[in-house]
């Protein structure tokens, strides 16, 4: 039986955060959620996923991967029996994904082998395929990384090379280093796949890394097709990942039809001979596509993050007691509302950053599918910088929000460990971010480049991701004096920001080569930074609201700005752009008291804030971040499954402890005899 | 079989790495390990456990917590059975305890239980119990954490009421918070624990959290005693600490005799006369000696954490091809040494702080055996800063080396996903860090208002905690001016730390309450760092060797000052202690331009430097880190042992993934049909 708390303190402090808020939930919630039809539908799939026994959670936690990677499969299957059942659109579908929000095999046919090889298979290969693929008749994967290479695409060394006699491709894997390694699905779960694969043309020219459609197991039995080496490739850290099927691959010379070359841009004829792309980067789609809903990905964790440790750090007393006898409420502290208040207003801003991209994203998707590349540079530039900027910023705030529940935070039940392990790869996947800092700055010096070259008349050429290089033009106003108001005005703060990108971008560009080993992290940050900057002013500017509930979320996105500029402060400092004045002596003080300040505005609204994200209990999993604030009986509860204590004298009892007791017992009584 | 590297370019690599250098590795391992009997006692212990099989960890990946729970107990018993038959003193059972290096049940006793007891029972107690408790015939935890209350020792709930009746004390818990938690080892292993309750006088009078002795199980059964209800807490974040069985327990009205108050310092007399003890904190010293043991551990950690990043580096090879036909080994990357070698710095820098706390806290030990707190201050001081200071950069530092490895530091055979989950709640155990935050700053805040109070004659009295604050009597000079000298001299980085730490302390001060959320964190840590960087000062003055191995040793702990500078410079800049200059424009540069060239010096001795740790395979249990550089062969091995990989076609295929298949398969020939 679990033991009740009888004054239920922690549900009255939850119920009277919630009381005394005049914020607009449902406002808020159509807002975050883009409409509330969007929110609708999204309940509507929480609801159905949630009462079917098939997505329960709470055995999760007890689970072996093989286990794990079972209930992935029966999640999968019952997926699509719901959706012929309930008839789902295919949004419908994407939403009941986005609701279950669990790593299951199934979600990289979704991801990359179902887009990758629409938008490149050529119309006979479609003709063939089309159907099974949107149908799941087969079940495919992306075979990109390899043992030895993988941000860096252009070294893989995996072959396809074209047999003129038979018109086939001989996929082989040449070195150890060539194993295909990392791809989700491929261990156990797909039949098929896309394999990258250096083309090699008649006479040994090397065309570098080209896409191919191969069949991997057998439909009949499930089996591995000869030549072919398969298996899943281990754990992931921290148990991250783990129902899904991480997989290895090795062909040795296995031969596929011609037709199955991905060939709607680049093409090998009957002959032989290689027919270049329309443009060298047509192929970058699906990978700025999984980028680009990387954004949102990263939002939906802050939010997580945020809700979960401002609902605990809300019913959780510690300290001393005040007049009405209670501990002060742990959310009270400033150094508790200082870390958590931020990633609140990260969240709101990067889900409509995502909102925003993937609009973007699409408006490029259509050109580019009838060849029309013009929108894929600021894409591209785009997508890379807020990929690092998303997936860093995330995964400090998961953490930063667990540990800013003490010991509590660190048990799985707490549910944010749990998220960590999930999120933390994105930093190295997709693009390692050390290396997407480099394409940053690579962008931003060409950029600047081209406006030097062009003068005062190229302004006018900048696109939203080099907008801050216009205060570089001999046109532009010196810095504005920092004053006590420019903490209040978000206006001000953007402009801070955008000085900063273009100083250190300028100073990047004379620098020699080498003479600092970090800079180009720096770089990439202030330059994303700015962008983001200027978004935020934009939907600062396009709230869709005003009163009361327009003040709160003004306020939130000016947090995200004040605090961004103390991150920057450094560079904001080292350019002179904040002076040491000797007067106050410490110049960031106002700032830091500024920031102060605007927590202490937003907190009694930071329950109302979480709770407009929508997350029930079941999405958040987390004894500690349960909606009625009833924490410590959740955690009690969930401590009662524990397989340890299905017994009261463990398994090993006679084997190693009883042993143990006796051989000490033992000794400790001849010790006694020989002091007698 | 496993594919085999024909080249064998890793093994090439790592072999090269080694040749090339002259560095004396033993003088240097016999430095880290504080002597070479130390070194060859460490040696001897890893090669006993290393080739007994109960300590095999190949499998560990793949266990669920029951299986992790009794492999634990195996070799804890395996252990006691070594110890025997080697004749092991208490000083090599130690040594073979840290070799081990996993979180195991017993660690409690070892860390908790036994030192509790030992030095705070009374005479009666430890003749009854001491030689049980040294020879494991008992097994005990120390029960302080509640559901409700962690760092907060003073708001524990959980009484000890005196019955003067009987004599005895009757331990309850009088709140569903007032349940124990996170106890180690208590949930299945102990018999036996101290637990922390409020002692409750006759009368009433509530005089605060004691300890008491109590017995938690049956001797005859390991059955769990009346009025007790225990259990395992359920799994930890991240799956880590799973071999610990993390407990809960509730008291109901459980009676102890009198002599089972630990009551060597504060007493009840058989009357119920509350004695006070000789100091209010005589009874720290458990704890202190907890926090100054997490030093070293932290060292070690950060040596692992470099040992595995910096091989994988040398050995990993990715971009362009150089004239030998090779893409550039990672390591020479200047993003991937800009982070690694700080790591290798942090590494030599905490080992030898931890080495020269454990000394600082055996002096006071021995002094506080005999009621002399005159050290107890100081010791405390140090300790709450270097806790916070030694888990928050230990932490930080396998997290930036597991992401420089790319997606293969994913990988749970990567190794060091594991030890950040079980190095990760070090933030917030043993006291959380913000907590110990606030002592650390109200500790430099009492300093300084008593050399105020005290003018220049009280310099003398500075202890080397706030040795710092000699820079704010009037006698101090100011600031020095920083010139391109100051970046390649010790003394003078260690000086510019120190004006920082005494710079921000007179700033908080005089700081209105609560106007700045984040001050004590930044002071803490300014603090913390001057302490530290004038240890590290001691440290090169006092190397004991001198030629080329002095010189690089000296330049790793100027590589560890120079990166505290750099991490330093928004207080350093806003304090006005680097000033900018028209001329130069960004005044950080020349810092940053030492931090390179000095990582450039110190590349081409990376690895030996890694090498001086002694770890073995066994130790680091890393595919990437293994010690001659074959890195693929060891992660294909590890993953050809993955449980998924033993059948070709998975256990679910029948289940899930034909129907799913046939499903989509009669999709989409029905789609066709329609179309025909």
């Amino acid at each position: 039986m679990a033991p009740i708390d009888p004054n239920q303190q922690t549900a009255k402090d939850m119920l009277k955060a919630r009381e005394k808020s005049s914020l607009n939930i449902p406002v808020l919630r159509n807002f975050i959620y883009g409409g509330h039809a969007e929110w609708e539908t999204y309940q509507k799939m929480v609801q159905i996923l949630s009462s079917d026994p098939t997505f329960e959670k709470s055995s999760r936690a007890f689970l072996t991967r093989t286990e794990m990677y079972n209930r992935a499969l029966a999640m999968t299957l019952r997926m699509q029996k719901l959706k012929d059942e309930h008839k789902w659109s295919p949004r419908e579908t994407t939403i009941a994904s986005i609701a279950l929000d669990e790593g299951m095999p199934i979600t990289l046919h979704q991801a990359a082998f179902e887009p990758v090889t629409m938008s490149q298979g050529s119309p006979e290969l479609l003709k063939k395929y089309g159907a099974l693929i949107a149908n799941r008749g087969i079940v495919g994967c992306y075979l990109q990384t390899e043992l030895g290479h993988g941000s860096n695409v252009s070294q893989l060394e995996t072959t396809a090379t074209f047999i003129p006699e038979t018109k086939e491709f001989e996929i082989h894997s040449p070195t150890v280093t060539s194993t295909k390694w990392w791809i989700g699905s491929l261990g156990k779960t797909s039949t098929h796949g896309v394999v990258q694969a250096r083309l090699i043309l008649p006479g040994g020219k090397d065309a570098g890394p080209h896409l191919f459609f191969i069949q991997l197991r057998s439909l009949e039995d499930h089996r591995v097709l000869p030549g072919i080496q398969i298996g899943d490739i281990g754990p992931k850290a921290m148990g991250g990942y783990a129902a899904v099927d991480h997989g290895f691959a090795r062909f040795n010379h296995v031969r596929i039809p011609h037709e199955q070359m991905l060939s709607k841009f680049a093409q090998v004829t009957d002959e032989g001979k290689y027919v270049q792309p329309p443009h060298a980067k047509i192929s970058y789609g699906g990978m700025l596509y999984i980028r680009s809903t990387m954004v949102s990905a990263a939002g939906r964790v802050m939010a997580k993050a945020a809700t979960v440790s401002i609902r605990y750090a809300t019913v959780r007393r510690q300290g001393n007691k005040d007049a009405s006898g209670l501990e002060r409420q742990v959310i009270t502290y400033p150094s508790t509302y200082y870390r958590l208040l931020p990633i609140l207003s990260h969240a709101y801003v990067y889900i409509q950053l995502g909102r925003n991209l993937s609009k973007s994203f699409d408006a490029m998707a259509s050109r580019l599918a009838s060849g029309d590349t013009s929108l894929l540079a600021e894409i591209h530039a785009t997508t890379s910088g807020l990929k690092v900027l998303c997936t860093t910023t995330s995964i400090q705030d998961v953490e930063v929000a667990r540990r800013s529940m003490g010991g509590h935070g660190y048990s799985a039940f707490a549910g944010l460990g749990r998220v960590y392990a999930d999120q933390v790869p994105s930093a190295t996947y997709e693009g390692d971010n050390f290396v997407l800092d480099q394409q940053v700055v690579r962008g931003a010096l060409k950029s600047l480049r081209a406006l030097k070259s062009a003068g005062n008349k190229a302004a006018s050429n900048l696109t939203p991701s080099s907008a801050y290089l216009r205060l570089l033009l001999p046109s532009s106003s010196a810095p504005p004096t920092i004053t006590n108001e420019t903490w209040s005005n978000s206006r001000a703060l953007i402009l801070l920001l955008e000085w900063r990108a273009a100083r250190i971008v300028a100073s990047r560009a004379t620098m020699p080569e080498d003479s600092d080993a970090s800079v180009d992290q720096r770089v990439s940050r202030a330059v994303s930074e700015a962008f983001v900057a200027a978004q935020v002013g934009e939907m600062i500017s396009g709230l869709p609201f005003g009163g009361y509930d327009g003040r709160v979320i003004e306020g939130l996105f000016r947090l995200y700005l004040l605090t961004n500029v103390e991150a920057a402060l450094v560079d904001i400092l080292s350019f002179g752009l904040l002076p040491s004045t000797n007067q106050s002596g410490d110049p960031t003080s106002r700032l830091r008291a500024a920031i102060n300040i605007l927590c202490r505005e937003l907190l009694p609204e930071a329950i109302p804030l979480t709770d407009a994200f929508g997350f029930s209990d079941w999405e958040l999993d987390s004894a500690l971040g349960v909606y009625d604030g009833r924490v410590y009986e959740a955690l009690w509860e969930r401590a009662q499954s524990e397989p340890l204590n299905q017994t009261e004298v463990p398994a090993g009892y006679e084997s190693f402890i009883k042993p143990l007791l006796e051989r000490g017992q033992r000794l400790a009584s001849e010790a006694s005899k020989s002091k007698l």
